[in-house]
């Protein structure tokens, strides 16, 4: 799974229709701080994370291991919102 | 999933047997504003997406999780054409 | 899917029991104009690709939905010849 | 698999129902002497691996053929901790 | 498929009970000359290969379509060893 941060969403009219009534949020991965890196990437929302929470993400077939993405063209889902995280038995990350 | 800009197409004679009928464009990703990055790839077109959208593909198994997909050898397959996106609160991307 | 240049070939006398008479090509993946880039892989050929074609390659378990290819533990194939790609309007690559 | 080091835990409340009890650690990839290397990324544990192993992890769909992780949306587990790596005839790691 | 160049081996005591018996060989991607490049990476060997040995990996879920692989959380596999390689009409690898 991916460290991630939830920056941004998106709106789609025309899409395949299994993803009718789905989320799709903006992500980009992030270190043991929370710090992001990298480029974009999209994820279904299966939990009512928000803007701005630390998340952990399941990619390919994984990201359909869910009521509301199975059997569908979806390969990220985010399973997990994060409290915190803890590297070297010091917290590297709290959620505000 | 990854936010990819489509850039072309593709045209095959000696193919796959289930790839018959089947439009393959060629895409690059894109960052939250649209703005393409990176190398080529190719995905199946199930929307009717055009030159210059700006979609969502899922890779792997997940590119078969479609009827026009589905049992074929195909690894990418684009599941939404996007309409906007938003970061920060911001709209990044709204397409013309 | 990538755009990919049929390179080379591979000859292994000791290997699974399922690629017995299956064609293993090397290629390295190529941009709209065809030109290659990065390191060689490995694919199966179900199209009797000729050396320096460029190809369309599936990867992962899409790998596997061929009739060749089904069941055996090969993660990359060949499933179209292009004949041309276009990028802009413009034809970026035609198969002489 | 890679080789990777665990660094350190995650704790989340809001989480798939499947992972209820599971332990999801932080880990970076490591080379064949146990140094890590690049960003965190987050597996299951199935084995009480503890901070500092040098473990095994397994990714992808392979990542759910434990009987803790069957049909849960995960996409890494650790399947092996590490006693010692040689290469070249040396022992390049060894478990303290 | 990787072409890959077998470098060393792993010893593993605690380990999920589907890798007992199994020998996990820890290998580093190689061009089509056998040049080594990039960090290690972990597979099953189902053929006996020997350090040195260049050999292809199959990856993902492919990496289970073996028998002593079915259903392990294994997600990389030796499934062939190059005798040689030929690039360009020329033969650029060849097994001592």
């Amino acid at each position: 799974m991916l460290i991630s941060k939830v920056i941004g969403s998106t709106v789609s009219t025309v899409k395949n229709e299994n993803l009718i009534g789905c989320k799709l949020l903006i992500l980009r991965q992030a270190d043991e701080t929370g710090k992001p890196f990298g480029k974009p990437y999209v994820a279904v929302d299966t939990l009512d994370a928000g803007i701005g929470d630390l998340v952990l993400t399941a990619h390919g077939s994984s990201g359909r291991q869910t009521t509301q993405t199975k059997n569908s063209p979806v390969d990220a889902v985010i399973m997990a919102v994060i409290d915190h995280l803890s590297v070297g038995g010091q917290v590297s990350y709290r959620k505000e």
